[in-house]
């Protein structure tokens, strides 16, 4: 069993604006990220599902037709193929989120 | 995007001393359990990944040679093929919990 206390697990510059350490095996990624204030994903879309919940801050999402402020203790399931995307405002926003690891072809 | 705000969720009884609610499409299950007092599982073993979080309360959780107390904040990742069980104490435990929903053949 790999294990994370989120209280002090250290995370890594992924890109420029977010910090983020991973957990994967045979199937899932798990992920813990933290994205800096003021970013934003416009959009995308991949063909496997992608869930997980946010444990601080805040972070606008969309995913299809429908768009969510979503804070702590909110989780997410975007299914495979919706286009989806995020946004962050004055402060950073952490969440935990899990892929699958070999999406289908 | 299906949505869960973990504050208000309504679980339904699964199992005896076993409440959930799941959302899952095409590759992910996502569940939030809640594990009431004095349950065990002794172990089982399963050929995918399973990984997650607790919410609250706590949970021993073993998987291959590692035991260890599991409380809010701590997460799990427990690889295929690894014999895991968990137990629970005086109060229930609250998890959300991810595996793949078709496990490669």
């Amino acid at each position: 069993m790999a294990f994370w206390d989120l209280a002090t697990l250290p995370l890594a510059e992924f890109r420029p604006g977010i910090h983020s350490a991973a957990l994967s095996g045979d199937n899932l990624i798990m992920v813990c990220m933290e994205i800096g204030p003021e970013q934003e994903d416009t959009g995308h879309a991949h063909a496997f599902d992608q869930c997980g919940m946010v444990l601080a801050g805040e972070i606008e999402m969309f995913s299809g037709q429908e768009r969510r402020l979503l804070a702590a203790g909110h989780c997410y399931f975007i299914p495979a193929g919706e286009r989806h995307g995020w946004k962050t405002f004055a402060a950073p926003a952490r969440l935990l989120d899990v892929t699958p690891k070999q999406p289908p072809r």
